[in-house]
């Protein structure tokens, strides 16, 4: 079966055209006007809207076993959220525990996924070290389609990587031609904090925000960066909400190394007044790590965003409900970090963003899925509307208009923290490998239509890399 | 007539992909493997080659009469030459002289430049200022394919715009969606400098680097650069050749501001040891300004080209032979102006970008064609290699090498700066809108074949400045 | 006669120490515990008090004649209020209209500044420039005691010095030994923002924020730095106010030049908001050049005093009643631009500095006067407690509190920017030159007793400049 | 007995005067011109010289046993070299071996310093962390004179403090007013570098700064500097090596934390190509850690010192023979870390700061004295001439002129850094406490005649420090 999107305005990452676009057997097949199209061809009006690549989200933790719980969202429903917003691939996290194989971790989440509604892929994490790491994270970027592994610098005691795995993790992918990504957080410092906060008798939500300071993350992110810089290997950081580690990213782009940014919309656009909020739910609604920040770190990763120094949007969407997150209603440090937005992220950006002039459309493309299939290696089969590119294609009505809230959205959680924001720019269709899984307020997403998708090692990038790395590998002096 | 471009991989500024390519009546009409191709095709065998966008540079000076001479190298000879270095569109500049009415000057250029070879289109400059100059530059938006202006700050008592002329120029320009364009050195500064200079005894090469500094092009380029940002206009910063104006732009963008630089290839390669060659005809063959730089210039500007700080690559060529040099034997201030490059830039790129692990492929297409399209509004028509697009295309063999030298240069010029350096990339076919100009050695270029190319207003990006601008605009307090 | 000021803690610059002071003569004789004091002997309690040199204020304009006006405060009331708040010398300047000589301008202050109650000096203004200007400086420096001239880059159409009269004159004060001091606006800026913002009916005190942006004086300070730089002299810039000029003052100290900044009392305490205030008079009474700015920066000025990147404090006192300040009814442009403050600024420096534990008391000293008084080269006579000073000298109550307002100071104008503020920490006894002015509440200044400070050239970093200039003297090349 | 020292241009950090210095017991007892001599004054003639506070050498290691063996000069030879020199004090370092007790540590180190010919004091290491280390940090700062503590970030599997140990011990030193030093570099960085680098056959000196690049020591600095920001207390890094590091320290300065850097001679004039010199022995001469780096290292430090964001000089000498070095000779991991220079870096910084107009005479004063005094709280007893301070004196004849050789130093090793470095400034006669140790050539050091200097806490700077930190105190939302 075919489809055909008609008379819209078709915006990449490079440029805005006038054009049709013609869909058959899941793929774009067609750019352009005065199309030949094939008798039966569905027809989609795209007057007024944009047709634009479906968005990807990097960053989503789906029914994650996370501080004695499990994420209220499970693959279905993100999923199916994700694309009552636009988004058609995330990118999750497979992440074992300590001592646990990955792979063995890895077929779990495979298992876990396998009812996704949207193409999908997953980031693995390294949070302890030895020879079996090495050898997995060989089989998972050859065998496995795998080409990120993440580590997180804080949660210490528990998936904390320190500086020996870091060197030892991204010194192996190098190896293997993929990307580290890390959350950069200093977990002694945090850990530090939390101790001392609650022995001050701050454990209330308030004291989310004082135990993880912008500093910590500044700290982390600088570390990370230098250890890959020496290392010679690219570096991802995800969920950059803090100046300082833009910063960072900032010194280290310049100096010429390939470090990207991520940015959450959350992080974008929410400050951190609403851990002081005197409804203990509201606040605790709000805990994830990093916190949301003073509102000059805003303003800040707005413009990091505008400036090409973030490349790419997501949203770290790990939902908890309020029953959930009661856990930590004794002390702050036990209450589930998380929040979602994979259903809001492109509505929230395109309101923020392109309506104020912060962003062109195209730059909008490029932040919401562009980039991120770059970087990870699956463009422009994903994040591009051009011909032999998987049919992910949303149709962007700029006029349409609603108001954020829990109690319609399609996320599987009873808040939501953009709760009001009435936003202008919305997807009036959203199609899955030319699948229409969204249309005019009507989510038709199916349990398991969603593939796994391979993202190959070795981008383009890897090879400046090695040329790189080979100019200035040292030499003994003889004597 | 129809091209098949075959076995090679097509580089674009996204991304490498294995493709034919077909062209038809001077476009590209596919791009794809297993293509339908039309009986009588001639083929092209691109096999360990790639397949790139032509390259595009933005500042040439042809043919320009310039402190009392004309450079040596018309708009044929260059055109030809640059397109035995796989460039296949200039930007050339109309420089009125002050009072001088900006149409005549147009059509005189636009006369000049009937001969070219390849396609070419005009920046105009803004050398003074009243209600015509005004006018003028309406006019060339609306009706000539102007969509940038040139503004010369240094060249005191000839075209230096001073503040208020920028003030003006740039706010009409922001009316108009025209880039304002800045050669950014304090004309104030450097003619203090050479009367000191030639009066302390220093009159040869060596007192040009001497009488601009790299901090007269810092203060120069952040007074545009701040300048443009209260008016709200995005700008362009031609031939960056100091660090300290390579940090002025990484501050402005990082900001959030819109604001563009071009480096040179000659300033990314050669320092300014040049000057005090002993031959005096040496040194003067490498006054230009701004001049060539201390080596830490050049790794700046090598990693602003990285960072993406810099986006587009030039030459301002403007030759003139060792004869016309010498018109300054007795003071470097009297030395005409100007290095050639236009035949050489995309190899010398390739050999120190993407030999050395600086660039990829597709960052090297994005920094010698695909951003200067963006930035002045011909993408994708120029710098893609996309159906619909013009059929300026080099087939590049990354494994092909030569010397360079002004005895085999195309350049109408007796000197080459780069002479000496051995270089591997070379185009070994390019093709002007579908027509083989250059093939193996074999320089096909034929005068008056290239077409003035229009080059719209508004680009994109001022949707987004024109948003912008009205959420700030202020208003008057009720009293 | 004698006087012990007993029982204080002594704060220099340098450290704190418990020690009396002895005075004789108008000088300081001792400094200790146990000290050998003459019979009849005044004695002045100072127990829990700490003694500081008396502040310097380098920036006031009494008696001004501006804008069509003359500054409501003269020489008398202006030094006596000065000694209420602590301050016991102030460096004033002479501002020559274009054209007229400077001597005559000198003249004419000179004899307006007879009537001072503490002593003065002169930073003579250079406005224009011709061979007189030249030869003029060379007498005042010799002649005259000044070592410091000053160039508004504002002011278009009246007193702006351009880049030709600021590389001239900077050049000349590097050959006299004397520093240079700038007013950092872009002058031909904020002339086109008035008629503009005009031109949009924003005629209110509203515009005069918006008609001077911080860009404009970040743009104006980089340009003065980067004269200097080139020119190889000291700069000393005034009332930096935008955080934009803070960082050009950081990068050029970090690369080793020799650069100072200002700050204004008002500066760091006083935001923009006061422009929008309903009250015509109110908004007005706030309208200085640079004008107070949006609250960022005035953190921003806070960091630069703690780091030492800006080393001294002022006011740029110049009193306009309300009567006056009518003058701009119709347009913000003809506002009287001034603000008082030499009164408060000891005192609200404390409160906001010391007490917050942003600065120690030593720094105090250091940005109320020791600084001040090592760049203009009257160290250690003005602005240290040491054998051998001037007995200007502060009995300061780390205790003592009141609230500031119009209706209590002694300065000679009907508004106060600091209106309704408490401040702790307050002089109780001020001498000058030995002699009580101001003790517990009682102001005892006495018209004329004020005497010129002749400010010697060639402060003790011209010696370092002038060897580094000799290591970097150009050579020419032998052909 | 009293000594004069007459005729000369006293300086200090604050300014040079013409002026005569008495001593009496040890103390300065007067300065100025005309003073009253008491009979039987030795005379000392001090015409055209400069009279200066003796040298402190805030960082030196005597007799450290360290890789195995131990320092070859002790606290005698050194401290009588360092008065040949014109340093009289030095600040040494008390290392405990992990699990060893500080008191113990403490008394060993007092033990061997009994000899010690000038004055000197103890830093204090914090190696390892448990509740004895932090009972005897406070009995060490109460009962013992000690108000700093040293933490190095490198040496992995020895005395390296990872972040628990920074975080636990910066807290503590904040409680007793004391300040935290760090060594910086990554010492897990290092770790990894020096075993891939042996593994790849890199395994002469040249390993060694391939082994402890830049990045490893910018690393560490900014998480000393953020850990100490987060905890509130003032941090000082000594030996800054690396721009790397040099710019957190400004970044931090300038966001108004109270951050402190210290630089060695060596690092200001010695680059990284000895490490590749074909001599083994003369490359090993210069291990030390942080190694020497990449010529523009060492002009960003001269730029750090003249603007004062380096505070401190120091050398960290801490020698090593020839035949002690060849203990590395299979691995340069193994090669004893050290060099000398106690005796050479008053001269070398006047002939390299001052002479060449980088540093005016009081500059100078500041940073090999003055500031080292200030920030470990012994001003002025330290560091000034002044009366009542200690006769730490040193005549300074800025003509005198020597080539430095290991054959003519005093210092007991038998290599030397700055070999045949031609210096002009030299002491002519050094005074310790009133004796005169060193005269035109004639060393007078006595064995056992320096004091153990004991440093108060709270230094002036903590007073500020705590009242920021009351002001942010945080407080728990009532719910």
């Amino acid at each position: 079966m075919s489809i055909l999107i008609k008379g819209g305005t078709v915006v990449t990452a490079e440029t805005e055209t006038r054009a049709d676009v013609l869909i058959q057997s899941g793929l774009i097949t067609a750019v352009g006007t005065g199309l030949d199209v094939p008798a039966g061809t569905e027809v989609i009006e795209a007057g007024g809207c944009y047709v634009m690549p479906g968005g990807i989200d990097p960053h989503t933790h789906m029914q994650l076993p996370f501080m004695g719980t499990v994420a209220s969202e499970d693959f279905y429903t993100g999923t199916a959220a994700a694309m009552a917003g636009g988004t058609t691939t995330i990118i999750d996290f497979v992440i074992p525990s300590p001592k646990q194989s990955l792979m063995e971790a890895y077929h779990t989440w495979r298992g876990w996924a396998e009812k996704s509604a949207s193409d999908y892929s997953f980031h693995v994490a390294v949070t302890w070290w030895d020879q079996t790491v090495h050898d997995d994270m060989g089989t998972l970027v050859r065998d496995h389609g795998v080409n990120s592994f993440k580590h997180f610098m804080a949660y210490k005691n528990a998936i904390m990587a320190d500086d020996e795995i870091l060197y030892n993790s991204f010194s192996r992918a190098l190896e293997l031609g993929a990307i580290p990504t890390v959350h950069a957080e200093n977990g002694e410092l945090v850990f530090q904090l939390q101790k001392k906060l609650v022995a001050e008798g701050i454990t209330g939500p308030e004291g989310h925000p004082l135990s993880r300071p912008p500093e910590a993350e500044g700290e982390a992110a600088n570390r990370a960066i230098r250890l890959a810089e020496v290392i010679g290997v690219p570096v991802y950081l995800v969920h950059v909400s803090a100046e300082q580690a833009l910063q960072e990213i900032i010194r280290a782009r310049s100096e010429g190394h390939r470090v990207f940014g991520e940015v959450l919309a959350g992080h974008l656009l929410i400050d951190d007044s609403v851990y002081r909020h005197p409804d203990w739910d509201y606040a605790a609604a709000h805990v994830m790590s990093p916190p949301f920040r003073a509102p000059h770190h805003q303003a800040a990763l707005w413009k990091g965003l505008q400036a090409g120094h973030l490349q790419t949007t997501a949203t770290d969407h790990c939902c908890f409900c309020t029953e959930q997150k009661r856990m930590g209603l004794d002390s702050f440090a036990k209450i589930p970090n998380g929040t979602g937005g994979v259903e809001d992220r492109m509505t929230v950006l395109w309101t923020h963003g392109v309506r104020t002039g912060r962003l062109t459309p195209s730059e909008f493309v490029a932040v919401t899925s562009a980039n991120a299939a770059r970087i990870f290696n699956i463009y422009p089969r994903k994040g591009a509307v051009q011909v032999g590119a998987d049919a992910d294609v949303v149709v962007w009505d700029p006029a349409a208009s609603k108001t954020i809230s829990a109690k319609t959205h399609h996320q599987k959680v009873d808040t939501n923290i953009f709760e009001g924001m009435t936003v202008t720019g919305l997807p009036v269709v959203t199609l899955s490998r030319g699948v229409v899984t969204w249309k005019d307020g009507d989510l038709r997403a199916v349990a398991g239509a969603g593939r796994y998708i391979d993202r190959p090692a070795f981008a383009p990038m890897f090879g400046a890399v090695q040329k790189a790395a080979e100019l200035r590998r040292p030499t003994a002096v003889p004597r």
